[in-house]
């Protein structure tokens, strides 16, 4: 927690020499966007790793299948679009499909390798997104807090948003690394 | 499926509606906290769910045990208290044994017990520390980047590393997931 006895002038007002030229609120926003390119990286890496045979193994037994964990963080970094205010959801149909219905609910799932082509577009149009965003931006509230809340919650910015999904993500890599070396069944 | 995508992080700040004249530091610190103390809450939350029998099953068919994660997070948390300039790390031979050595290398493991009590014993001095530390300190270097690297590289500071185990936390999260239903095999 944050004790505030300790408070003090923010930190870009008193610079040390070894920030002199990059406000603190710029190294901020790499901290935390650095976190999330790791995350995507290391995901992607592992769904490069797997064949397609192996997406639909299950991560442990009767829990979700690779291919369905694929379907949905797509569908939630697709949700981040319209949440960052950097356009609508591209592909609305998977969040019903992977965040809204269990895996295995579901018979008409598209194809791994369409899936494998959304994950990778979806990233990058974040990415993308993210690199236009000023710092100024990125401490503006998100599009599912409201102007009232957010004035007494300033936490409940874009960047926390990147926070947030990153644990999310990063929840979701843990698991899809059992997938690895899983042999048949 | 089990999703953390809807959890909201728990308020670690008495609201008030001042907060919106707080300087920008001191949100950032409460974001990156917030994700903390929400990821450790929930693995706290999983452990407590199981019992000692249902932390010896694996995660995976041939993956880690429930009982090696928990001595795992508690070591890489232990480790920590020196990185962050809080103290020594209290227990120096769990690293060897839950980071260094695989699961099911080492023979002589501590009690669940004894490593229930070390985990949450290493989460509350981490939180009491966390609260004392001043703004100015969290942007500070830690301590495995010298001084020539924090110059040129000032993301590498005490918080980074909080986003950072916040994220390795959430890896195993998601996989201590899979335990808690998991029935004998």
């Amino acid at each position: 927690m944050v004790d505030l006895l300790n408070l003090q002038a923010p930190l870009f007002l008193n610079q040390s020499k070894s920030q002199s030229l990059k406000p603190l609120e710029e190294t901020f926003i790499k901290m935390v966007l650095d976190a999330w390119h790791t995350q995507v990286k290391q995901t992607d890496d592992v769904f490069n790793s797997l064949t397609d045979e192996q997406l639909l193994k299950e991560i442990a037994p009767g829990k979700n299948r690779g291919i369905y964990l694929l379907g949905h963080l797509t569908a939630v970094h697709d949700r981040m679009l319209p949440l960052l205010g950097f356009g609508d959801q591209r592909y609305p149909n998977l969040y019903k499909t992977f965040v809204e219905s269990a895996d295995k609910t579901e018979n008409d799932l598209p194809s791994a390798e369409d899936l494998r082509n959304y994950w990778k577009e979806t990233n990058n149009i974040l990415s993308e997104n993210f690199s236009k965003l000023s710092i100024t931006e990125w401490f503006q509230k998100h599009n599912a807090v409201s102007e009232t809340d957010f004035a007494k919650q300033p936490h409940r910015n874009k960047l926390n948003i990147i926070i947030n999904r990153t644990n999310h993500l990063a929840n979701h890599l843990g698991q899809l690394l059992l997938l690895k070396t899983r042999t048949a069944e």
